[in-house]
């Protein structure tokens, strides 16, 4: 044990708590991320085996603490159908300890949102290190440059790249986030639009300064919360928005979806005609590879960094972007952005003008969480 | 000095070898590689100031000697456009040396062919190391796989890729030469279809047994011959053909050129209209960066890998595909390709069948050079 872990509040993640950490990723997930299912089920498997991951609290990292910050990266679709890989995962961080001629003392996932929240659990079982409870977006999102370590101008580089071939590649410099992006955006296409990435190390003074704080922890009570409103067949989707301080913003049928895999994303935009005491409107929703601008009889009523999502309307369930379809009843839901995304600086990287829309944000939520 | 240099046999490349260098180059870039012009001129501009670099025959090499594989990748219509930039060809070699840990012991190029004969020479001009006699094509090619080192099947990873912005990748691992092509291929293209790079380091004893040995001379000496022709007011291209034991193929008149810019790579066709004893015939000819193959009158008279250039009738200039237009007075010659081109695995790199034309190889120069 390195002497960085030796004050590091851990403690075991239990394998009860794997299905509600996969039901709240995947509302987290704002319909991208990919939905955690396999990766839940490939956890079990490993649990089963006799595999167990612990969880650390990231206030208690020493600040020297190497931190390795994972992602599965491509277009949502096309990481469905491939089974989760816990040695590519591993792969890319080994890679990366090769690199940089250290080991890591724990990992984390660039993203909570979708089975990325699975991510540092594979590579914790491969590699035996303890699991962050934080993330970088409190949600998913599509790019490198919507991290909160992009926000907070860390350093972009280096990132390692793995796929299922046994190709690997180092980003060992780039000249902004956006390149870092770019590049990688390339590489991962190329190789068939999904691969294991290690990102940018972090020190733990770096998680503590500028992570999105015990957002694993947040994600499994969230998964909670709607499995114990399906126990008492409550209304899960209203236990959703009262547990997170959310919004309904909608409720009808899906009508229309188009969507298109270009450049490693999946883009799109669906339609879901009122029902209720909506009847009569119309919900309009751009996605890429998340829900980012949703208008009501074509006005904006919402857009990111707030996460928007489109649950079952009876379940409560998430459906991804790739899963929209003809006749789903749903509701939307608006849950309110972490705080540092809601900053002028958050804006830049996350707001609507990020994603090339023409408008400025206005939060639901006020001032933001 | 390293061991490894100790019973190099090495001389002074002298300021007068840098012209004919280029012209040679340029006639063995087969239209690809890109006009030398500008990293000559950029080479005489770096010994007026008191550069000088050396060459080093290959067999003299020490069988543990590390030798950096460098080349400029990418359009060369976009290479063209750049000037070639000794700081950011060197980056790629640094990159290396980091990723390996250690030093290298001398530079020597991807391939003789066309403007990247001088990046070895720009490579050492910032970093002191001296220049092997040799290349892996003995000429220009478009791909990764179409060198000698990938002939022998040694192993293609690792590359470094350096752009003028400051991104560097890594390509650590690959599982194949065609992935390796790929992978480099759509980082190239995304930071601007042109990177300095610097393939997977080799020993001494594998450019020994593998290289194309005394291509550096060699395009010196083919130069000569061009200038000395031109002195003598004698026939540049009859020049050519003789020092080479090369074939004169057509003589005509350009009369069209369809090229498009795809992926990184310059594609397209040309038309030459028979003058002289051609009069009345076509001569049409493919290229993918290179001239891959020549029919006359729809009938294949030469292919890759036999070296096709097209010379200007008066001054025996190699012209390239990216220079290639309507009007200019041309002869067309193919010289004898390296006899590892034409052995069986050889062809499967780079025969006809490797760039995608359904027919088997002949040889020009009965059972090859």
């Amino acid at each position: 044990m390195s002497s960085s872990d030796s004050h590091a509040a851990t403690r075991p993640l239990l394998l009860e708590e794997l299905e509600p950490l996969a039901t709240g990723a995947w509302i987290l997930g704002a319909g991208g991320g990919g939905d955690p299912y396999h990766a839940y089920l490939n956890m079990r498997e490993l649990y089963a085996d006799g595999v167990s991951v612990s969880l650390v609290d990231p206030l208690s990292l020493a600040d020297d603490a190497a931190v390795a910050v994972v992602s599965s990266m491509g277009a949502p679709l096309v990481g469905e159908e491939r089974l989760k890989d816990p040695v590519m995962a591993a792969l890319a961080v080994q890679q990366m300890e090769q690199h940089l001629g250290r080991r890591f003392d724990a990992v984390m996932s660039v993203e909570i949102g979708g089975s990325n929240a699975f991510q540092p659990l594979m590579v914790a079982a491969v590699m035996g290190l303890p699991v962050v409870d934080a993330d970088t977006m409190g949600r998913a999102y599509p790019e490198a440059q919507h991290s909160s370590f992009a926000i907070g101008d860390l350093q972009p580089y280096p990132l390692t790249l793995a796929d299922v071939r046994e190709n690997a590649v180092v980003v060992s410099r780039v000249a902004s986030w956006k390149w870092m992006e770019r590049i990688s955006r390339k590489v991962c296409t190329e190789v068939g639009s999904v691969a294991a990435t290690c990102k940018a190390p972090r020190t733990g003074a770096e998680v503590k300064q500028w992570a999105i704080l015990h957002t694993v922890t947040q994600a499994i009570r969230l998964g909670d919360t709607v499995h114990d409103a399906r126990r008492r067949k409550a209304d899960a989707v209203a236990a959703v928005v009262q547990h997170t301080g959310g919004v309904l913003l909608f409720s009808g049928k899906v009508v229309d979806v188009a969507r298109r895999t270009t450049e490693g994303f999946l883009r799109g935009t669906a339609k879901v005609d009122g029902l209720d005491e909506h009847r009569g409107q119309e919900f309009r929703v751009d996605f890429q590879n998340e829900f980012t601008v949703g208008w009501v009889d074509e006005e904006v009523r919402v857009s990111v960094p707030d996460i928007i999502c489109i649950l079952d309307a009876t379940t409560g369930e998430a459906i991804g972007t790739e899963a929209l379809r003809y006749g789903q009843r749903v509701k939307v839901v608006a849950l309110p952005a972490p705080a540092i995304q809601t900053t002028p600086k958050g804006l830049e990287h996350v707001g609507p003008r990020a994603f090339g829309y023409d408008f400025d944000f206005r939060s639901l939520f006020g001032d933001g969480a």
